[in-house]
């Protein structure tokens, strides 16, 4: 499990939109997820029988608790604003396209995570859309989480290019 | 704040996929987020300065703390399922289709939630797939947050329409 500092660099060492690496594919950690947490975490946010009740989730389709999608997805966000974002000078994430949730998580894997800035365009004055493709793996190297975000960026160019 | 308990109806009560009310919006109540809790989320899942330092925060484009997109997410599910999902024979989540994060959810706000089914579809022998809508507005009446999800519902007929 990598650590998530709240600490990032400061505001004078954060990447602008035109550095950022595209097309690179970042390494962002990874994560062992537990049943107390999984289960905490369906508890509050999510708490759907498959997530919280092993004895109802051991007769559903997946034969035994799986993880809830947004506790996946908050899984994947810790990695990538641990390794990524918080190097980076963004302003806000503003979307996300196509989220799939491409296998059950359960109880016990450990999902590492990968991210590759696809794509970095001038939207208005001093900020650029990004958009970031986003992985994680679980410990048998298949895909459980596949997501791409649209987020702002703030850019040195004080005004957007035509 | 809506009370979101981990007993739904038991497995015998839950409605197939051909009895979901598809067109009808459905009120799922409302939620009052504290800044204590948006803090706290975003210490555990995303923490952005924006989310977790008021000082710099202040300094932002949003001019003071703003709530993590997932924990955003994780308020809609919490509600959408404690007022519809539960009552439904759920299999699972199988992607989110579009989330946009439409304005900033701040410290305070009420965000009162609503989903419509928007479709259903035959899918594998004994189950549908199932579009919903969502939408979490704040205390103006603005939209925060819209999103589209499919997810899978047990279907009485064991054979898929062709």
């Amino acid at each position: 499990m990598t650590t998530a500092g709240t600490d990032g660099p400061g505001p004078n060492t954060l990447l602008p939109a035109e550095e950022l690496p595209v097309g690179q594919e970042l390494d962002c950690g990874s994560y062992q997820l537990t049943e107390q947490e999984l289960c905490a975490f369906a508890t509050q946010w999510d708490p759907q029988y498959f997530h919280v009740d092993p004895a109802r989730a051991s007769d559903s389709d997946f034969g035994g608790l799986i993880a809830s999608g947004l506790h996946t997805m908050s899984i994947y966000q810790r990695l990538v604003v641990s390794a990524v974002y918080q190097r980076y000078d963004v302003i806000a994430g503003r979307a996300f396209r196509r989220v799939e949730f491409v296998r059950p998580v359960r109880a016990g894997d450990v999902l590492t995570c990968a991210a590759t800035v696809r794509s970095v365009e001038p939207d208005k004055p001093g900020r650029c859309l990004v958009v970031v493709e986003g992985c994680l793996r679980n410990q048998h190297g298949r895909p459980v989480l596949r997501l791409e975000l649209e987020c702002l960026v703030r850019s040195r160019r004080a005004t957007s290019a035509g």
